[in-house]
Protein backbone atom coordinates (compact mmCIF):
# COMPACT_ATOMS: atom_id res chain seq x y z
CA UNK A 1 0.00 0.00 0.00
CA UNK A 2 1.23 3.40 -1.09
CA UNK A 3 0.78 5.80 1.48
CA UNK A 4 1.05 8.62 -0.46
CA UNK A 5 -1.41 8.62 -2.81
CA UNK A 6 -5.05 10.12 -3.01
CA UNK A 7 -6.40 6.32 -1.80
CA UNK A 8 -5.08 7.53 1.28
CA UNK A 9 -7.40 9.80 3.37
CA UNK A 10 -4.82 10.49 5.75
CA UNK A 11 -2.95 11.74 2.63
CA UNK A 12 -5.79 14.02 1.40
CA UNK A 13 -6.11 15.31 4.81
CA UNK A 14 -2.24 16.08 4.49
CA UNK A 15 -2.81 17.63 0.46
CA UNK A 16 -5.53 19.91 2.02
CA UNK A 17 -4.15 21.44 5.02
CA UNK A 18 -1.06 21.61 3.42
CA UNK A 19 -2.44 22.98 0.32
CA UNK A 20 -4.55 26.00 2.48
CA UNK A 21 -0.93 26.38 4.36
CA UNK A 22 0.67 27.05 1.38
CA UNK A 23 -1.51 29.81 0.05
CA UNK A 24 -0.97 31.27 3.66
CA UNK A 25 2.14 31.90 3.45
CA UNK A 26 2.14 33.18 -0.40
CA UNK A 27 -1.40 36.06 0.78
CA UNK A 28 1.15 36.96 4.10
CA UNK A 29 3.67 38.23 1.21
CA UNK A 30 0.57 40.27 -0.34
CA UNK A 31 -0.50 41.45 2.73
CA UNK A 32 3.15 43.46 2.85
CA UNK A 33 2.77 44.18 -0.55
CA UNK A 34 -0.92 45.50 -0.21
CA UNK A 35 0.71 47.59 3.12
CA UNK A 36 3.56 48.96 1.72
CA UNK A 37 1.59 50.29 -1.23
CA UNK A 38 -1.51 51.55 0.77
CA UNK A 39 0.60 53.48 3.15
CA UNK A 40 3.54 54.69 0.88
CA UNK A 41 6.04 53.31 3.17
CA UNK A 42 8.12 50.16 4.78
CA UNK A 43 10.58 49.62 1.81
CA UNK A 44 13.39 48.57 2.53
CA UNK A 45 16.26 48.81 -0.80
CA UNK A 46 17.40 52.24 -1.13
CA UNK A 47 17.06 51.43 -5.17
CA UNK A 48 13.11 51.60 -4.31
CA UNK A 49 13.44 55.42 -3.79
CA UNK A 50 13.43 55.84 -7.41
CA UNK A 51 10.26 56.98 -9.41
CA UNK A 52 8.32 54.93 -11.27
CA UNK A 53 4.76 52.92 -11.10
CA UNK A 54 4.93 51.71 -7.76
CA UNK A 55 6.54 55.18 -5.80
CA UNK A 56 5.20 58.46 -7.48
CA UNK A 57 7.26 60.92 -5.27
CA UNK A 58 10.21 59.07 -3.05
CA UNK A 59 11.27 60.29 0.09
CA UNK A 60 13.98 58.94 2.13
CA UNK A 61 11.54 58.19 4.98
CA UNK A 62 10.04 55.81 3.37
CA UNK A 63 13.10 53.11 4.11
CA UNK A 64 12.20 53.90 7.71
CA UNK A 65 10.82 50.93 9.81
CA UNK A 66 6.96 51.43 9.94
CA UNK A 67 4.92 49.16 12.28
CA UNK A 68 2.04 48.54 10.03
CA UNK A 69 3.99 47.29 7.48
CA UNK A 70 6.62 45.65 9.82
CA UNK A 71 3.91 43.78 11.42
CA UNK A 72 2.87 41.73 8.16
CA UNK A 73 6.73 41.43 7.68
CA UNK A 74 6.56 39.49 11.74
CA UNK A 75 3.46 37.56 10.86
CA UNK A 76 5.70 36.31 7.67
CA UNK A 77 8.67 35.55 9.96
CA UNK A 78 6.55 33.71 12.28
CA UNK A 79 4.77 31.59 9.48
CA UNK A 80 8.00 30.75 8.21
CA UNK A 81 9.05 29.57 11.54
CA UNK A 82 6.25 27.43 11.46
CA UNK A 83 4.74 26.18 8.20
CA UNK A 84 7.75 24.93 6.62
CA UNK A 85 8.39 22.62 9.57
CA UNK A 86 4.64 21.64 9.86
CA UNK A 87 4.78 20.78 5.74
CA UNK A 88 7.54 18.45 6.19
CA UNK A 89 6.68 16.73 8.96
CA UNK A 90 2.78 16.39 7.97
CA UNK A 91 4.37 14.13 5.09
CA UNK A 92 6.38 11.83 7.85
CA UNK A 93 3.51 11.38 9.84
CA UNK A 94 1.56 10.15 7.03
CA UNK A 95 4.01 7.83 5.91
CA UNK A 96 4.57 7.06 9.44
CA UNK A 97 0.55 6.03 9.19
CA UNK A 98 -1.40 7.27 12.39
CA UNK A 99 -5.34 7.25 12.12
CA UNK A 100 -7.76 9.07 10.60
CA UNK A 101 -9.44 10.57 12.84
CA UNK A 102 -5.52 11.64 14.97
CA UNK A 103 -4.12 13.01 11.89
CA UNK A 104 -7.00 15.19 10.92
CA UNK A 105 -7.29 16.56 14.98
CA UNK A 106 -3.40 17.55 14.29
CA UNK A 107 -3.27 18.56 10.72
CA UNK A 108 -6.45 20.66 10.98
CA UNK A 109 -5.92 21.96 14.60
CA UNK A 110 -2.68 23.40 13.20
CA UNK A 111 -4.14 25.54 10.57
CA UNK A 112 -6.63 26.84 12.75
CA UNK A 113 -4.14 27.47 15.07
CA UNK A 114 -2.23 29.44 12.77
CA UNK A 115 -5.40 31.66 11.27
CA UNK A 116 -5.99 32.56 14.70
CA UNK A 117 -2.73 33.66 15.47
CA UNK A 118 -2.92 35.52 12.47
CA UNK A 119 -5.86 37.12 13.50
CA UNK A 120 -4.96 38.19 16.60
CA UNK A 121 -0.98 39.31 15.71
CA UNK A 122 -2.99 41.65 12.77
CA UNK A 123 -5.43 42.87 15.51
CA UNK A 124 -3.24 43.63 18.17
CA UNK A 125 -4.36 41.39 20.53
CA UNK A 126 -2.39 40.61 23.87
CA UNK A 127 0.40 38.89 23.96
CA UNK A 128 -1.13 36.18 25.93
CA UNK A 129 -3.45 35.16 22.87
CA UNK A 130 -1.01 34.95 20.10
CA UNK A 131 1.22 32.87 22.63
CA UNK A 132 -1.67 30.49 22.92
CA UNK A 133 -2.34 29.95 19.12
CA UNK A 134 1.54 29.75 18.57
CA UNK A 135 2.07 26.90 21.73
CA UNK A 136 -0.88 25.12 19.82
CA UNK A 137 0.29 24.94 16.29
CA UNK A 138 3.88 24.19 17.69
CA UNK A 139 2.51 21.52 20.18
CA UNK A 140 0.79 19.92 17.36
CA UNK A 141 3.82 19.43 14.88
CA UNK A 142 6.25 18.65 17.84
CA UNK A 143 3.51 15.80 18.48
CA UNK A 144 3.77 14.60 15.06
CA UNK A 145 6.67 14.47 15.01
CA UNK A 146 7.53 12.65 18.22
CA UNK A 147 4.99 10.42 16.39
CA UNK A 148 6.89 9.56 13.63
CA UNK A 149 10.04 9.11 15.54
CA UNK A 150 8.29 6.83 17.72
CA UNK A 151 6.87 4.59 14.70
CA UNK A 152 10.58 3.96 13.29
CA UNK A 153 12.77 4.11 16.56
CA UNK B 1 0.39 4.08 -10.19
CA UNK B 2 2.87 5.63 -8.05
CA UNK B 3 3.10 9.50 -8.42
CA UNK B 4 6.04 10.17 -6.32
CA UNK B 5 9.01 7.63 -8.68
CA UNK B 6 11.00 8.20 -11.87
CA UNK B 7 8.62 6.69 -13.78
CA UNK B 8 6.55 9.58 -13.69
CA UNK B 9 7.78 12.37 -15.84
CA UNK B 10 5.96 15.19 -13.29
CA UNK B 11 8.03 13.71 -10.65
CA UNK B 12 11.08 13.94 -12.33
CA UNK B 13 9.92 17.74 -13.75
CA UNK B 14 10.04 17.92 -9.80
CA UNK B 15 12.93 16.78 -8.73
CA UNK B 16 14.96 18.66 -11.25
CA UNK B 17 13.09 22.05 -10.42
CA UNK B 18 13.41 20.69 -6.70
CA UNK B 19 17.44 20.31 -6.65
CA UNK B 20 17.78 23.87 -8.57
CA UNK B 21 15.73 25.69 -5.73
CA UNK B 22 17.51 24.10 -3.18
CA UNK B 23 20.95 24.82 -4.37
CA UNK B 24 19.29 28.38 -5.33
CA UNK B 25 18.68 28.50 -1.20
CA UNK B 26 22.09 26.93 -0.19
CA UNK B 27 24.23 29.32 -2.87
CA UNK B 28 22.40 32.61 -1.17
CA UNK B 29 24.10 32.01 1.93
CA UNK B 30 27.12 31.57 0.23
CA UNK B 31 26.76 34.94 -1.25
CA UNK B 32 26.70 36.66 2.20
CA UNK B 33 29.68 34.58 3.53
CA UNK B 34 31.82 36.26 0.21
CA UNK B 35 30.23 39.09 0.52
CA UNK B 36 30.84 39.47 4.86
CA UNK B 37 34.38 38.35 3.58
CA UNK B 38 35.24 40.59 0.47
CA UNK B 39 33.68 43.52 2.43
CA UNK B 40 35.33 42.52 5.65
CA UNK B 41 31.76 43.74 7.25
CA UNK B 42 28.06 43.27 8.01
CA UNK B 43 28.54 40.19 10.68
CA UNK B 44 25.92 40.16 13.18
CA UNK B 45 27.27 38.93 16.20
CA UNK B 46 29.48 40.55 19.21
CA UNK B 47 31.80 37.51 19.33
CA UNK B 48 33.07 37.81 15.80
CA UNK B 49 34.72 40.82 17.00
CA UNK B 50 37.86 38.52 17.79
CA UNK B 51 40.85 37.90 16.10
CA UNK B 52 40.62 34.93 13.82
CA UNK B 53 41.19 33.91 10.34
CA UNK B 54 37.59 35.17 9.43
CA UNK B 55 38.48 38.43 11.04
CA UNK B 56 42.02 39.93 11.00
CA UNK B 57 41.44 42.97 11.85
CA UNK B 58 38.71 43.87 14.09
CA UNK B 59 36.67 46.68 14.12
CA UNK B 60 33.04 47.74 15.87
CA UNK B 61 31.96 49.27 12.59
CA UNK B 62 31.43 45.47 11.32
CA UNK B 63 28.76 44.72 13.30
CA UNK B 64 26.66 48.00 11.32
CA UNK B 65 24.14 47.71 8.92
CA UNK B 66 25.58 47.33 5.42
CA UNK B 67 23.90 47.45 2.42
CA UNK B 68 26.13 45.51 0.17
CA UNK B 69 25.84 42.20 2.69
CA UNK B 70 22.44 43.17 3.80
CA UNK B 71 21.31 42.96 0.13
CA UNK B 72 22.25 39.42 0.26
CA UNK B 73 20.47 38.58 3.46
CA UNK B 74 17.29 40.38 2.09
CA UNK B 75 17.79 37.91 -1.51
CA UNK B 76 17.77 34.94 1.18
CA UNK B 77 14.86 36.05 3.20
CA UNK B 78 12.89 36.35 -0.39
CA UNK B 79 14.03 33.09 -0.92
CA UNK B 80 12.43 31.90 2.26
CA UNK B 81 9.67 33.41 1.76
CA UNK B 82 8.32 31.98 -1.72
CA UNK B 83 10.68 28.55 -2.85
CA UNK B 84 10.18 26.16 0.67
CA UNK B 85 6.22 27.26 0.27
CA UNK B 86 7.63 26.16 -3.77
CA UNK B 87 9.00 22.36 -2.51
CA UNK B 88 6.23 21.46 -0.57
CA UNK B 89 3.04 22.81 -2.89
CA UNK B 90 5.13 21.05 -5.90
CA UNK B 91 4.65 17.54 -4.01
CA UNK B 92 1.42 17.97 -3.87
CA UNK B 93 0.83 19.23 -6.85
CA UNK B 94 2.59 15.80 -8.42
CA UNK B 95 -0.06 13.80 -6.58
CA UNK B 96 -2.92 15.52 -7.73
CA UNK B 97 -1.94 14.37 -11.22
CA UNK B 98 -1.65 17.31 -13.52
CA UNK B 99 -0.72 17.69 -17.37
CA UNK B 100 3.15 17.15 -18.16
CA UNK B 101 2.94 20.51 -19.89
CA UNK B 102 1.36 22.33 -16.88
CA UNK B 103 3.76 20.99 -14.81
CA UNK B 104 6.73 22.25 -16.75
CA UNK B 105 5.21 25.39 -17.23
CA UNK B 106 4.22 26.61 -13.77
CA UNK B 107 7.63 24.88 -12.28
CA UNK B 108 10.73 25.63 -14.55
CA UNK B 109 8.29 29.10 -14.54
CA UNK B 110 8.76 29.47 -10.52
CA UNK B 111 12.31 28.75 -11.33
CA UNK B 112 13.06 31.24 -13.96
CA UNK B 113 10.74 33.67 -12.17
CA UNK B 114 13.06 33.33 -8.81
CA UNK B 115 16.54 33.38 -11.31
CA UNK B 116 15.30 36.36 -12.78
CA UNK B 117 14.00 38.13 -9.48
CA UNK B 118 17.37 36.88 -7.85
CA UNK B 119 19.35 38.86 -11.08
CA UNK B 120 17.30 41.93 -10.32
CA UNK B 121 17.61 41.96 -6.99
CA UNK B 122 21.65 41.84 -6.74
CA UNK B 123 21.64 44.35 -9.51
CA UNK B 124 19.65 47.07 -8.07
CA UNK B 125 16.86 47.25 -10.68
CA UNK B 126 13.71 49.35 -9.78
CA UNK B 127 11.11 48.09 -7.47
CA UNK B 128 8.91 47.52 -10.51
CA UNK B 129 11.08 44.82 -12.40
CA UNK B 130 11.54 42.83 -8.90
CA UNK B 131 7.88 43.08 -8.07
CA UNK B 132 7.37 41.67 -11.69
CA UNK B 133 9.37 38.20 -11.15
CA UNK B 134 8.19 38.10 -7.68
CA UNK B 135 4.28 38.12 -9.01
CA UNK B 136 5.09 35.17 -11.30
CA UNK B 137 6.82 33.11 -8.70
CA UNK B 138 4.04 33.94 -6.52
CA UNK B 139 0.99 32.96 -8.85
CA UNK B 140 2.62 30.06 -9.91
CA UNK B 141 2.81 28.69 -6.46
CA UNK B 142 -0.98 29.57 -5.71
CA UNK B 143 -1.83 28.31 -9.00
CA UNK B 144 0.04 24.44 -7.82
CA UNK B 145 -2.14 25.18 -4.64
CA UNK B 146 -5.62 26.06 -5.92
CA UNK B 147 -5.05 23.11 -8.59
CA UNK B 148 -4.55 20.83 -5.09
CA UNK B 149 -7.64 21.53 -3.94
CA UNK B 150 -9.65 21.90 -6.60
CA UNK B 151 -8.22 17.94 -6.92
CA UNK B 152 -9.19 16.77 -4.01
CA UNK B 153 -12.25 18.87 -2.44
CA UNK C 1 9.43 -0.59 -5.87
CA UNK C 2 7.94 2.15 -3.33
CA UNK C 3 10.89 4.40 -2.18
CA UNK C 4 8.84 6.59 0.30
CA UNK C 5 7.57 3.51 2.71
CA UNK C 6 8.82 2.00 5.88
CA UNK C 7 10.03 -0.65 3.70
CA UNK C 8 12.93 1.64 2.45
CA UNK C 9 15.98 1.75 5.48
CA UNK C 10 16.95 5.12 3.21
CA UNK C 11 13.35 6.68 3.61
CA UNK C 12 13.68 5.51 7.39
CA UNK C 13 16.37 7.18 7.86
CA UNK C 14 15.08 10.44 6.35
CA UNK C 15 12.37 10.04 9.00
CA UNK C 16 14.53 10.18 11.88
CA UNK C 17 16.87 12.84 10.66
CA UNK C 18 13.73 14.92 9.36
CA UNK C 19 11.68 14.44 12.77
CA UNK C 20 14.94 15.53 14.29
CA UNK C 21 15.25 17.61 12.47
CA UNK C 22 11.57 19.37 12.95
CA UNK C 23 11.92 18.91 16.38
CA UNK C 24 14.97 21.38 16.09
CA UNK C 25 13.11 24.19 14.51
CA UNK C 26 10.03 23.95 16.88
CA UNK C 27 12.54 24.08 20.05
CA UNK C 28 14.95 26.58 18.60
CA UNK C 29 11.05 28.63 18.78
CA UNK C 30 11.04 27.77 22.94
CA UNK C 31 14.10 28.60 23.34
CA UNK C 32 13.66 32.38 21.84
CA UNK C 33 10.17 32.22 23.96
CA UNK C 34 12.21 30.99 27.25
CA UNK C 35 14.53 33.92 26.79
CA UNK C 36 11.82 36.18 26.46
CA UNK C 37 10.50 35.16 29.72
CA UNK C 38 13.76 35.26 31.17
CA UNK C 39 14.98 38.22 30.84
CA UNK C 40 11.98 39.90 30.56
CA UNK C 41 12.67 41.98 27.68
CA UNK C 42 13.57 41.07 24.01
CA UNK C 43 9.69 41.65 22.37
CA UNK C 44 9.01 42.77 19.27
CA UNK C 45 5.10 43.94 18.91
CA UNK C 46 4.12 47.32 20.53
CA UNK C 47 1.00 45.78 22.04
CA UNK C 48 3.20 43.35 24.28
CA UNK C 49 3.83 46.10 26.44
CA UNK C 50 0.52 45.46 27.93
CA UNK C 51 0.06 44.83 31.54
CA UNK C 52 -0.44 40.53 31.51
CA UNK C 53 0.38 37.04 32.46
CA UNK C 54 3.64 37.65 30.43
CA UNK C 55 4.29 40.54 31.04
CA UNK C 56 3.28 42.27 34.37
CA UNK C 57 5.26 45.19 34.78
CA UNK C 58 6.19 46.74 31.28
CA UNK C 59 8.65 49.11 30.18
CA UNK C 60 9.67 50.72 27.22
CA UNK C 61 12.91 49.06 27.43
CA UNK C 62 11.42 45.75 26.60
CA UNK C 63 11.21 46.57 22.93
CA UNK C 64 14.92 47.59 22.25
CA UNK C 65 17.31 44.73 20.68
CA UNK C 66 18.78 42.63 23.52
CA UNK C 67 21.48 40.46 23.08
CA UNK C 68 20.86 37.45 24.69
CA UNK C 69 16.97 37.16 23.14
CA UNK C 70 18.40 38.40 19.81
CA UNK C 71 20.81 35.06 19.83
CA UNK C 72 17.87 32.71 20.07
CA UNK C 73 16.30 34.78 16.89
CA UNK C 74 19.66 34.40 15.01
CA UNK C 75 19.79 31.11 15.71
CA UNK C 76 16.67 30.72 14.15
CA UNK C 77 17.10 32.08 11.24
CA UNK C 78 20.31 29.95 10.34
CA UNK C 79 17.88 27.11 10.97
CA UNK C 80 15.44 28.65 8.67
CA UNK C 81 18.15 29.34 6.05
CA UNK C 82 19.51 25.27 6.20
CA UNK C 83 16.63 23.19 7.82
CA UNK C 84 13.34 23.55 5.06
CA UNK C 85 15.97 22.83 2.27
CA UNK C 86 17.22 19.92 4.11
CA UNK C 87 13.91 18.58 4.09
CA UNK C 88 12.51 18.89 0.90
CA UNK C 89 16.25 17.61 -0.12
CA UNK C 90 16.12 14.62 1.96
CA UNK C 91 13.03 13.52 0.04
CA UNK C 92 14.19 14.15 -3.24
CA UNK C 93 17.72 12.12 -2.39
CA UNK C 94 15.43 9.21 -1.27
CA UNK C 95 13.92 8.97 -4.77
CA UNK C 96 16.69 9.31 -6.42
CA UNK C 97 17.97 5.83 -4.58
CA UNK C 98 21.58 6.45 -2.44
CA UNK C 99 23.23 3.69 -1.02
CA UNK C 100 21.98 3.23 2.61
CA UNK C 101 25.88 4.28 3.56
CA UNK C 102 25.91 7.67 1.76
CA UNK C 103 22.32 8.63 2.72
CA UNK C 104 23.06 8.15 6.71
CA UNK C 105 26.61 9.34 6.08
CA UNK C 106 24.83 12.93 4.58
CA UNK C 107 21.74 13.31 6.52
CA UNK C 108 23.01 12.37 9.83
CA UNK C 109 26.05 14.08 8.93
CA UNK C 110 23.62 17.27 8.66
CA UNK C 111 22.06 16.89 11.73
CA UNK C 112 25.27 16.53 13.89
CA UNK C 113 26.65 19.66 11.80
CA UNK C 114 23.22 21.76 12.79
CA UNK C 115 23.30 20.78 17.01
CA UNK C 116 27.03 21.29 16.63
CA UNK C 117 26.42 25.01 14.73
CA UNK C 118 24.15 25.69 17.58
CA UNK C 119 25.97 24.60 20.38
CA UNK C 120 28.69 27.01 19.00
CA UNK C 121 26.21 29.65 18.81
CA UNK C 122 24.40 29.67 22.03
CA UNK C 123 27.99 29.25 23.92
CA UNK C 124 29.60 32.40 21.36
CA UNK C 125 31.89 30.30 20.13
CA UNK C 126 34.08 32.22 17.46
CA UNK C 127 33.20 32.73 14.09
CA UNK C 128 35.38 30.15 12.81
CA UNK C 129 34.06 27.37 14.75
CA UNK C 130 30.99 28.49 13.83
CA UNK C 131 31.35 28.60 10.38
CA UNK C 132 33.20 25.05 9.94
CA UNK C 133 29.58 23.61 11.06
CA UNK C 134 27.94 25.55 9.18
CA UNK C 135 29.52 24.64 5.93
CA UNK C 136 29.30 21.12 6.95
CA UNK C 137 25.63 21.11 7.03
CA UNK C 138 25.74 22.95 4.05
CA UNK C 139 27.76 21.02 1.90
CA UNK C 140 25.91 17.94 2.50
CA UNK C 141 22.65 19.32 1.60
CA UNK C 142 24.42 20.60 -1.75
CA UNK C 143 25.75 16.93 -2.60
CA UNK C 144 22.25 15.63 -2.04
CA UNK C 145 21.07 17.93 -4.75
CA UNK C 146 23.37 18.00 -6.85
CA UNK C 147 23.58 13.56 -6.94
CA UNK C 148 19.20 14.01 -7.15
CA UNK C 149 20.22 16.22 -10.74
CA UNK C 150 22.97 13.36 -11.88
CA UNK C 151 20.30 10.95 -11.43
CA UNK C 152 17.49 12.28 -13.48
CA UNK C 153 19.40 14.69 -16.04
Amino acid sequence: MNAFSMDNPVFVTYMIAGAIMVLKIMGQGWMTVYRMLRSNSGLVSPEDLQVGLINKSPSPEQLESNDYVDRSRRMHRNDLENIPAFLACGLLFVAAGPSYLLANILMYGFVGARFAHSIAYVSKQSHEVRATFYTIGSVAVITMAIYVLAAVI
